[in-house]
């Protein structure tokens, strides 16, 4: 939506993000489970993003890019995105912590997301599952609400890339023993700030990406080198991770990904249960996908020889009407 | 079980205790939810025993009698106890760590629970659901076993009261300001405990016991202010409740208790699935009790007063393939 092509935030604009966000989020913590360990062979550590303000990571991105909104804008911003729930949930969040309008293009899929960005106060407009549907409402609404509106992207803005990198910059603090990071890939915000930022901090270290089978779009643009599409709406249950990898994010996943891990819904159904179960802990299932890909980090036909491993559970805000019953 | 009537702890001992937890136990964390406290009407502080060792806050009262057994005992004690589900994980675990057998009788209520006390190598015996039924299998199969065997009583002995009475000294460390601790009460150990500690450091503190509408014992022996026992075996979703408050609790329960609180199996649920939604942690319905007890604190009808309140989340064994769909 922005008229000239942005660039990727480097990790200087990460750890300003750090700083600016200190008053707005949870510095998150990272809890590990014997028996997971065990389960694995490997040693593990969640770095807990479903405990953050809003119930998922997004909060982090959208703050640092409403925050600059406001800093450049004359008059109050209006607030606009599409996503396909945490993101509109954190920028509705943003939108009532700054006092500003905000409007979320959404999929009626998730009804506790949507729920949430009513609560906070935000009008939603719901729309088709495809990537085009959001996109084709969102320029509609935007046209609309005139140019007082700006468009957050849920991944193709440099200050929301930045925002998602300061989960980067905790876990090495958290955790600076790890030799890997798995975190699920979407757009690829998430992934794309965590690769900037851990592998400014720490070189050495690997990050897988971790996708249901079903929207395998990044194993298949990391295949073939070049950055694929999915052309239809992907079905899985992880509703967070049914986009395909941003023009913005591609380059950097390429350029820093050890490999893309994709899981089966059974393998998502079966860590999300086993992660409530063991660490207590609510994970939505796009969480539980980067952790049905840490499962498969030792598997002896394939083991990979990371032996440290944090893995980003990104959020918990699940629709617990509407998951199906442990398998 | 035990040939002389067993007297309550004091204060140091129960200090004694958590010197020597220390190195076996997790010092669980305090979360806080400001979307619970909007909810409630109070600030609410939960003291996650879901994430302690075992699931449950158990492990404290065991871990603390099986190391004094240990000491006492000249040949290796088999150690032997009855419970619906928790106090037996935890003893099974405590006899893992120390190299011990362990016997567990329990009713066949929480699939969960029985395959954790599994994994931790322990035998188990299931006997019926009434608490004679309990009562007579142990007494049988202590006889067969020996004179090695030693009962840990789940609530009846000093060390396991003192043990779970740490509860109560790190929930003072932790959130001094507190003016009141909610915590479910079923035998009336972790309570009682929980009185003797909280009482000792700050007198003013209030305590309230929460417990299902259908296993009321506490609050009619609270009303009667004499100890009444359950006649038959409670319908309860709240599998770690169904005992009645036992003859070693119930005087330091009376003394110290401002109140008995007793909630719906319908106030349980809802409860529960908020606590997974908003906190983002799993709860078992035992400890959804005193979670949905303190929502009742600030009831227009019946306010209390008190306004800073930490709820004992006590464990998050829940057996998930049997939970009831979101209301």
């Amino acid at each position: 939506m922005a008229s000239e092509e942005p660039s990727l935030p480097e990790m200087n604009r990460i750890r300003q993000a750090h700083k600016v966000l200190k008053e707005y989020i949870h510095y998150t913590p990272v809890m590990t489970s014997s028996s997971l360990d065990k389960f694995s062979g490997i040693n593990l550590h969640f770095k807990c993003e479903n405990f953050q303000k809003t119930g998922s990571f997004k909060i982090r991105g959208c703050m640092f890019a409403v925050d600059n909104f406001c800093k450049e804008k004359t008059i109050p911003p209006i607030l606009v995105t599409h996503s396909s729930g945490n993101h509109g949930v954190a920028l509705s969040k943003c939108a009532k912590i700054r006092g500003l309008q905000a409007h979320v293009i959404m999929p009626d899929t998730n009804k506790y997301k949507q729920s949430a960005v009513k609560a906070n106060g935000a009008e939603i407009h719901l729309c088709g599952d495809s990537e085009q549907a959001r996109v084709d409402m969102t320029n509609q609404i935007m046209k609309e609400l005139g140019p007082a509106a700006v468009f957050i992207s849920p991944h193709s803005d440099p200050d929301v890339i930045a925002g998602q990198g300061t989960v980067g910059i905790e876990i090495l603090e958290q955790v600076p023993h790890v030799d890997a990071i798995v975190v699920a890939v979407s757009g690829g915000g998430l992934a794309a700030g965590i690769c900037i930022a851990a592998k400014s901090i720490k070189p050495s270290i690997h990050i897988y990406a971790a996708e249901p089978e079903s929207a395998n779009d990044c194993a298949q643009s990391f295949a073939a080198k070049k950055r694929i599409t999915l052309k239809t709406s992907p079905v899985t249950i992880a509703d967070g991770l049914r986009q395909s990898v941003g023009t913005l994010t591609w380059p950097v996943l390429q350029e820093h990904l050890t490999d893309v891990i994709t899981v089966t819904e059974e393998e998502i159904i079966s860590a999300m249960y086993l992660s409530w179960e063991r660490l207590k802990i609510i994970v939505e299932p796009s969480a539980a996908a980067a952790i049905a890909a840490s499962f498969k980090l030792k598997h002896p036909s394939s083991s990979t020889g990371v032996q440290n491993v944090c893995v980003v559970v990104c959020g918990g805000n699940v629709d617990l009407a509407s998951i199906p019953p442990k398998p």
